[in-house]
C-alpha cells in the first residue's frame, strides 16, 4: 500500500509515543520531530508506510540510545495472552468449525497493540469476541474474508510461511498453528518474526516465550521495519519466501508492505486499524479481515 | 495555554482537512504540509495553538486561493441550529433554572463543529442533551464549573463583552444571551466575532443571520485567527475588551488564547475537544466546562 498524506500526522504521532516510551525529554522530542519532517519531505508517497515507520522508530533509537523501548510491553503482552491461552483454546475446541475460529482468534489477536490499547482494554476485547460479541464478515465469500479460497489453499499447502505481527499476539498464532497441524500434522510452517526491536513486533524471543517453537519453525525476516518490507529482508528468508506454498501474514503492518506483491500466494489477516488502510480495502475500521 | 508537542500532528491534520475543503489537489495539499513543516520549525511552543491557527489558514488561503473554504459549512451550521431553536428554548423554559439551562445550552452548542462532526451527530449531541443524557458537572462549585461564581460576576456586571466561537453556534449563545437579559434588561452586551474567515468560526452575518444583533452590539474582534489573540485585536475592540465588568469567553480556541489572561474576568465556557486541552485543565474529553 502506498502512503497517503493523512499517514503524516500519524507519523509524527507515533515517533513522539515512541520517543516518549523511550524516556525522551521534550528538547528529544522535538528533535525527533524535526528530523522526521526532513525524512518526510523526501520521502516518496509510493512507498508503504512501513518504510517510514522503519525511519521513525531509527531516529529515536538514534537520539534516545535506547535499544527497545517496546521491551516490557512487549513482555506485558506475551504473559497477558498466555493467562488467556486456556480460555482461547476452550473457545476454539467448543466450535464446530475449529479451525476457522482459531483463525478468527488470530485476527482478533491482533487487537494486542499496546500502542493503542491497554491491558483492560485488551481483556475487554478478547472477552467481547468470546461472546460472539463481533460481527465476523465469516460468510466464507465475502472479499474481505476470503474463508473457502483460504481452506483450499491451505489444504494444497505443503509448506506454509506465516509471517508474525507483534509480541502477544503470538499466542493466538500458537492456536491457529494447532488447529492448521490438527488438520494436517505433516505440514512444514516457518514462523517468521522481526531481526531486531521495532515497535511491539515479536522478536524470535517472543516466540520462543509463547510456544510457537514446538509447532513451527521460528525464523527471522532479516527485516527491522515494522512490516516485511522484501527488500530490506535476509537471502535466506527470501528463498522461504519465494519457495512457500502459502503464506500467512498477520497485521496491518505486514498488509501495508506486501499489498501490492502479485506473485506469491498470500492471504493478510489482520483488524483494520486505521481510516486509511481501512479505505484503502473498502472496509470498515475495526473489520476482522482475511483477504487473498 | 501553551502549544505541546501532541498538537502538531493535529495542526498537519487540521491543514490538510482545509485544503480538501479548498478543493485543493494532492500536490497542494503536500506544499501545504511542507510549508506548514517549515513554520512548525520555527514556532515558539510557548505561544497559544490558535497563533498556528492562525498561519495554517493563512497557507491554505495562499495555496488554494479560496478566501473562506469554510462558506458552506458555516451556513449550514446556522440552518441546523436556527432548525433546533425551538426545541432548545422550550427546553430553557421549561427549567426552573433557566439561566442555568441556557448557560449549559451554550456549551452544548460548541459541539457545532462540522471540522469533526456531520449534522447527524450534532443532531444526536443536542438530542442527548435535551433528554439530560450529559453529566454535567453543575454542582456549582466545582472547579471545571464555576457557576455560582459566574453568577455573581453577571449579577454585578453592568457591560458584558461575549466572544463568540464557531458559526451555527451563535444560535445557542442567543438563549444564553436571552436568558441574561431576562435576569437584566439593562445589561449592555457585546457579541464579538472575527474579522475575517478563519475555520468555520462565527463572522458578522452569521450573527445576524441568527438574530444576535437584536440583543446585543455585533462587533469584531479585528483578529482573524482560530481564537482572540489580543496583539492581533483591534485597537476599539481592546479598549471593549479592557473595560468590561464581564467577558464571556466561547470555545477552546478562545480559552487556548487566553488562558493565561490575569487581568480580565474571563469566564470560558466550552467544551474540552481535545485530550491536550483537557489535561491542561484537569478534566475529560468531553467536559462542560466554565471557568475563571
Amino acid at each position: 500500500m502506498r502512503t497517503y498524506l493523512d499517514c503524516i500526522p500519524c507519523f509524527l504521532k507515533q515517533a513522539l509515543e515512541a520517543a516518549r516510551l523511550a524516556h525522551a525529554d521534550q528538547a528529544i522530542q522535538k528533535e525527533v520531530l524535526e528530523r522526521l519532517f526532513q525524512e518526510i519531505r523526501q520521502f516518496p508517497l509510493e512507498l508503504s508506510p512501513p518504510r517510514m515507520g522503519k525511519t521513525i522508530y531509527a531516529i529515536v533509537k538514534n537520539l534516545t540510545k535506547k535499544e527497545d523501548p517496546f521491551a516490557q510491553i512487549k513482555q506485558k503482552s506475551n504473559r497477558l495472552a498466555l493467562s488467556l491461552y486456556p480460555r482461547l483454546k476452550e473457545k476454539t475446541e467448543k466450535s464446530c468449525d475449529r479451525l476457522l475460529t482459531a483463525l478468527e482468534l488470530a485476527i482478533a489477536g491482533n487487537v494486542i497493540d499496546f500502542g493503542v490499547k491497554n491491558s483492560l482494554e485488551i481483556e475487554q476485547e478478547v472477552k467481547a469476541f468470546l461472546n460472539g460479541d463481533f460481527d465476523i464478515h465469516n460468510e466464507y465469500n465475502k472479499p474481505i474474508f476470503a474463508y473457502a479460497e483460504f481452506r483450499q489453499a491451505l489444504d494444497e499447502a505443503k509448506t506454509i510461511l506465516y509471517l508474525a505481527d507483534n509480541a502477544g499476539e503470538t499466542v493466538f498464532d500458537r492456536i491457529f498453528i494447532e488447529q492448521i497441524k490438527e488438520v494436517d500434522g505433516g505440514k512444514e510452517i516457518l514462523y517468521a518474526v522481526k531481526e531486531s526491536p521495532i515497535i511491539n513486533d515479536a522478536l524470535a524471543e517472543d516466540a520462543f516465550f509463547c510456544g510457537i517453537n514446538n509447532l513451527a519453525r521460528v525464523i527471522s525476516s532479516g527485516c527491522d521495519a515494522p512490516g516485511t518490507i522484501l527488500e530490506f529482508c535476509s537471502k535466506d528468508f527470501l528463498k522461504i519466501y519465494k519457495e512457500a506454498d502459502l503464506i500467512i501474514s498477520k497485521g496491518q503492518g505486514n498488509f501495508e508492505a506486501l499489498s501490492e506483491e502479485k506473485r506469491r500466494p498470500i492471504f493478510f489477516l489482520f483488524r483494520a486499524k486505521c481510516p486509511i488502510v481501512a479505505q484503502d480495502i473498502g472496509c470498515k475500521v475495526g473489520d476482522f479481515i482475511l483477504k487473498r
